[in-house]
């Protein structure tokens, strides 16, 4: 396929500009007034969620009002443009409702179907994972901005996993993948959702798995774990498009390989 | 058994200094250098350890020597004494050695075997709860410092569980235990270790629980869970001596009574 060009800078611009907006948004909600639990439209991740979608979807409107957007809270729009964002406010609802910090943000610029940009904001952790074709990937926190690459590791039994939690194994397929998956590990760790894929870009993990995700949980994932060196495909191994697909990441290319096999049984 | 007395000011001063000295040992080896996966000895999260708790018991020896202290790396000592001190520098290795920043710092003052202080400090979350028997427990960020208590929720079928993940649930008994309170909440969510106890007591989740623990991770959640109105027993209802123990914790009474009954079947 080759390396594809870089989306043209306004759009890199625009990616931070609203990660900058979900960021601010979904914080003033966070370990808020609690809501009411009875009435799930009404909760402070409903509206943290649709606040910032909105609030993003107006600045991509204003700015390419050409361009298509898919949403997680709003559905899609022009979906057939050259450029389409998908926006997810808030990756990990779970852990926003419970006051964990470690939810996530995602943005992905598709150019004629292709993730050529992923943004993971991090809004309460103040740091944030980009991933550009053709450019690589980037960390940026407090300390400042630097590039990102995964680490090597071919071995399984050296491999540390991540994945927030069992219950997207939900199938007695992917329920036997994940077993054989965590038996063939040195360690599983559990929680996190978008933010392990960051850590994996970050050479801090090995694999990242999660079961049953959404086009909005996964395409700004893919350019920022291709860019870092690493390998995101389906439980097949295939790469992913669009629609539901469970999801295998590894920072080692060899590893992704020797995973997909453990998995398979 | 009555309300105990709290501690002495200076050893409540005591608990702080020595929370930010983990914090401070710690925080200088996270997102560290990796160090050499084959030798555990030399891994960074075992010199943040060992590190910060040889730091810790240096301060209590020189203001204290004659209190006790168990601590998770280097043991027991004068474990008669009226007051012992519980360390464990590092809750949530598996946390730490992959970039994740819900580890903690637990220090319990004991005081003739009872748990009369308890600190969990969030070295990268820059959080901490403190609980002091008689006097409640407190929460501190950088927003200031306030008192907690837990949320009412009565009615499993609206609550929100908390466990690190279901690997300490490891023989076939708790297993069962765990799937059967699953089944019986709103929502789980995996990860976070001793944070979790400390969201309880904030008000942002209604249940945790955590099987195969031992003193230094349970001693000091006692007096923060208690002081903010929750329960926190073993998994027959027991109170928490000393040892290993399974360990569930309830913002409110009642749903500790059905979380139990859940659990057993």
């Amino acid at each position: 396929m080759g390396d594809p060009e870089p989306p043209d800078p306004a759009r890199i611009d625009l990616a931070t500009r609203l990660a900058e907006t979900a960021r601010t948004t979904v914080l003033g909600y966070f370990r808020g007034e609690l809501g009411d639990t009875d009435k799930p439209d009404a909760t402070p991740v409903t509206r943290a969620d649709r606040g910032a979608e909105e609030a993003m979807r107006a600045i991509i409107a204003d700015a390419f009002p050409d361009d298509g957007i898919i949403g997680e809270e709003f559905g899609t729009t022009q979906p057939d443009a050259r450029h389409v964002w998908v926006l997810d406010p808030i990756d990990g609802t779970k852990q926003f409702i419970t006051g964990k910090p470690a939810f996530g943000s995602l943005i992905a610029l598709l150019r004629e179907g292709r993730a050529v940009l992923g943004v993971i904001e991090m809004p309460a952790l103040a740091e944030r994972w980009v991933g550009i074709a053709g450019r690589g990937t980037e960390h940026c926190d407090a300390r400042g901005r630097r590039s990102v690459r995964t680490r090597a590791c071919t071995d399984l039994r050296r491999a540390s996993f991540c994945l927030t939690g069992p219950d997207t194994f939900d199938t007695p397929r992917r329920r036997a993948a994940l077993d054989r998956l965590r038996a063939a590990v040195r360690v599983t760790v559990y929680g996190g959702d978008c933010h392990n894929y960051g850590l994996l870009v970050s050479g801090f993990c090995d694999l990242v798995a999660d079961g049953g995700m959404s086009t909005y949980d996964y395409a700004a994932l893919v350019p920022i774990v291709e860019g870092a060196g690493g390998v995101i495909t389906d439980f097949a191994g295939n790469a992913l498009t669009q629609g539901p697909a469970d999801v295998l990441a590894a920072g080692d290319p060899a590893l992704h390989v020797a995973a997909l096999r453990a998995m398979g049984g």
